[in-house]
């Protein structure tokens, strides 16, 4: 009877720290790990999805054989990072507590002309409309983003310098 | 009277010099330079559209306050080298005269820990389908894409190790 208890006790352990790892490893999964998957849509066509089922599209400039029917891989790189800057400014901004109204980003690279032709330079301007916007908030957000939160900035400016510049559109 | 024509011959030389630096600062312009605007549409939605209006979205995963109506610009990020390197992989099989029926890249991507959580180590699967498809001609377009041509992957290599693999599935 005793030794029953103990198997019963033992396994109820063994699961308990089974359990454990299996959510902890989910855990860590979900929160630093990231996977997509592509499928070739027909000459340089490409649909990318998460595993939800969202997805972005490529394609090459008719210049390389595309279509032009979405963006390039490239373009869209460009749009990754003015996107992920982007939520750290508004994030920032709002727990700031400023009335933005309206909020756009200019962004420009320059690519090397040498394969495999990455960013050089890249130019973002911040364009920032609301009643009575701190110019200390604004400047703030961007100098947080760029140096501590944007990861696709972090990972960009080791080939690109980045500049960034802002206008202030007071209602 | 030969005063003038010699001023004729002068301006025709300086407006053909101009003119072919003009032509030229252009070419340069759309061959090495991208321009994209984003506009924010509420909350952490982004749209990011290129000079001819094609678009991506963004959004922000829930537990960061988005409503995940789109990718995240880290999402997109990863998939922006399965596009990338997808592009020049089926360029090189084209030239090499493969016959491709199906082709797909699985991506997954591991973050540090610690902001800007960086991406630190990506996996790229190739999976390459079609009939008497060349496993030499298959190894050398991800060689190529990855080592030489890949912009996305030469920029994203400053950060995290890619590894590679591939699979063929015969016809």
């Amino acid at each position: 009877m005793f030794l029953y208890w103990g198997f019963v006790i033992v396994e109820f352990l063994l699961n308990s720290a089974s359990l454990f790892l299996i959510s902890n490893k989910r855990l860590v999964m979900s929160l630093n790990r990231k996977k997509m998957n592509l499928e070739w849509k027909g000459n340089f066509r490409f649909e990318v999805k998460n595993e939800k089922g969202l997805a972005v599209k490529f394609d090459a400039p008719v210049k390389y054989g595309g279509e032009e029917t979405s963006l390039s891989p490239m373009e869209t790189l460009l749009a990754c990072l003015a996107g992920c800057t982007s939520y750290d400014v508004m994030s920032i901004l709002r727990k700031k507590r400023q009335n933005i109204s309206g909020y756009w980003v200019e962004a420009e690279a320059e690519r090397a002309e040498e394969p495999p032709e990455v960013f050089t330079k890249i130019l973002i301007k911040y364009i920032v409309k609301g009643n009575n916007v701190s110019k200390d908030a604004v400047e703030r957000s961007i100098q947080l983003s760029m140096e501590k939160y944007c990861s696709v900035g972090a990972m960009l400016k080791k080939t690109a310098e980045i500049q960034t510049s802002y206008e202030i559109i007071q209602e």
